[in-house]
């Protein structure tokens, strides 16, 4: 699908704000960045880290200022999370996967290792458990916002039964963990996401490949655009600021061309 | 049944250390107290509260004390939660049962309405939801020591799936009173319970009366002798203090006479 | 003074919603009531629980329904706490006293007994220690809406230094319970508060008896209505139901007369 | 320092239990590993990353197994840190520094920027603010046993004001990384630590490199041998296993040869 992709952020910062700025598509096997355009209004240096998959800006603002990005993206090659796979032992994973075995802050793998087991141990392994899991979840959690906020962890969307997209990615990676699934957050433009906003959603690591699902299932994964993963939302906001600062205006858009 | 029960408790206090203590068997209409002793040792100014239940003491000890209670106590006339009983309105409900609906310290029971509703919303209610809820908490959480701490509450015994009796009981009356059944903590002797120890068990308020309840299986209610009741276990505690103290020994045990 | 106090409360309730409500001011030896009255529209049946202090309403509603209440009180003869005061030992406490030396869901006072001795251990002790916790409050923790929910306790705002007026007054009942003085929440009107809303302030058991303090220092003690009073936020919510409801408006006034 | 490290670690082990081990010295500048040997008995495979500095250890295990590890170090190119030193812009800072500037599991970093820069703003920045922050938590946080778990984060450290090791590296970390000091949890064999224990201690990173830090003051950090380092405890445990397994002795060992 080629999709365009657009986000204009429009913030009030405090004198020399420091900010890392997560907006950009990523350089992904999966998806080719066909043009693209990045500008800050009223002009200002931008850093920007690119590592082969992320690029992360940074950079010192003061006052009113607008983040405006704008890409052509073709995922045309992205291939689906396929019937039937199977997981991975530990020891046949690739060092760099095992980081997200691990429980991380909105992600308390290790408190569910007895629900998980119980309720998903027998779903056969690998996709039947990802998809077991991604079932469990679109049955149980209800798709609500002002339930959870950005202290919420996968425990309390666990009791509280209702969260919004971060909440349900964090709910499903942090089950795939307590099963030994390698899972991570991914921060996305998705194209028919209503309303219009970025998205959070989860790459489970089988069949030695990493695969993106929605457990929101709000969007089509063929119409998601990468932009950042992590081990959970802690890692993949769009925006991370030293100081508290304002918001103006914010507008987010994915359409297929 | 009749029933000897008795509490040894030696402690290492610092100095000028106030205490309350509650490790008396309750008056109830549902047990009599046919005798009893309670000692300190050395010798200490106690001072008993006595609100026509709860017994509680209050003292200022120092050093290495000895509390001894031993009572003999007939709780023959307890009824037993009958099979069938509608729960009240929360308009027909007696005024003073009424905070035991609202959530607690280890029972944050405002959390947990969609699961209830969703899991027991169709079990009936009254007496029927009550054993439905016990069933589920049977089935699904692991009686195991050092899972759980005394910080721990029932979103936490809810994820973890195992705790000890006073998650038990935290969980059982979590989901009673977010299902607008009034439910609190009981303490108390309980024969049979093994290791012997003071036991926390539950108790729901259907069909104009208090009804006791085991969540954990592990005592027949018929063997139980109240000592205090509460929201919850910080209530209940049978030994609150003003400073950090030691424990050098205690010995609890409830015997059929 | 002689106060003004009004709500008018509007809101959609699902059908058969059951309510607790406490917006009617308390029975107190320092607040007379003048007149009141207390509507509902459309009309519906209301229980007045009068337990010679605290007024609750329970009812029954659907539907969109304003409840709004309005009295003239005089609390002149209200005590203001005065330059000095020793706070009691625990066994010179009035029984009914107690449960306000302990831990409660929104004030966990157990977990503060280190830093509070170490921070207030030297300032003498009852209305000393009092004025001091308060200073302390004022100076370390800033009075701003966003940073806390309705499930944010005394802990989180110890560490965010940030809340509301009833984050205020858990931190302050906390601390004072850490260090053996009983305190409790207390829902009242406030004259001069900005914006006008229901208020939650501090009340502390000296000299054997409670006396009003307001930690956020937003209103005169002398300007406040009692309306009830309980362990923290949990015991005095103006309104409690079994299910979600949709506020539609809400006006909360008090005027000096 | 020539130091001889040391780790003996007996397990029962549930059947097939996948293990992740972090117990061999890591490749580092500032350490350099003059001999070492590692044993598992039984014999069994063992898989052993090398990511060029951390050593991670994988394998599948059953039943009684105990590992063994030792090792001679000499980590006298350790640079301590300077007496000054200024802190990083966040666009001065290596890419791969960034992550330790997040919040993470135990390390809320984003709820302590009040309290922060209210007590630490002041302090210079740099070296100062990070002598100020140990020299703070060296008074305010007593090293206790019992206090904390392996679930305690930060902000229950700060409220507490007790616990042990990881709890000291934890708050002393999310002071640094509230005041945009990047700062990471280092895991360690430590000469002279009572009693011998893996050891937790803490890296900042300031003027282009990271600088070890013991915020207990336990151990001198010329005796410290790195393992590994992280966001936080989570990252560095010694042993993570997909199911509980049981203890059977450990001994931790590191002398100065």
């Amino acid at each position: 699908m080629k999709i365009r992709a657009s986000a204009t952020l429009s913030y009030r910062f405090p004198d020399a704000t420091q900010i890392i700025g997560l907006i950009q598509c990523a350089r992904s096997p999966d998806q080719a960045i066909l043009s693209e355009a990045l500008q800050v209004a009223p002009e200002a240096q931008l850093i920007t880290d690119d590592d082969g998959f992320t690029r992360r800006i940074r950079a010192c603002l003061s006052g009113e200022v607008t983040i405006s990005y704008e890409a052509e993206v073709d995922n045309g090659r992205r291939s689906l999370l396929p019937a039937a796979g199977r997981q991975h032992l530990w020891s046949d994973l690739p060092a760099d996967v095992l980081p997200y075995l691990l429980p991380s802050r909105f992600c308390p793998s290790d408190q569910f290792q007895r629900f998980a087991l119980r309720e998903f141990g027998n779903a056969g392994d690998g996709v039947a458990r990802v998809m077991t899991i991604m079932d469990w979840i679109h049955r149980h959690v209800d798709y609500q916002a002002g339930v959870s906020t950005a202290e919420s962890n996968a425990a309390h969307t666990f009791t509280v039964r209702a969260g919004v997209c971060r909440d349900f990615a964090h709910l499903a990676i942090t089950l795939c963990r307590a099963l030994s699934i390698p899972a991570r957050a991914v921060g996305a433009y998705a194209v028919d996401l209503q309303p219009p906003d970025f998205h959070a959603v989860v790459e489970v690591f089988l069949e030695n490949q990493w695969w993106l699902v929605d457990p929101t299932r709000l969007a089509p994964v063929e119409g998601l655009v990468r932009i950042a993963h992590g081990r959970d939302a802690a890692d993949i906001a769009f925006l991370t600021t030293d100081k508290p600062c304002e918001l103006i205006s914010q507008t987010i858009e994915a359409v297929r061309l």
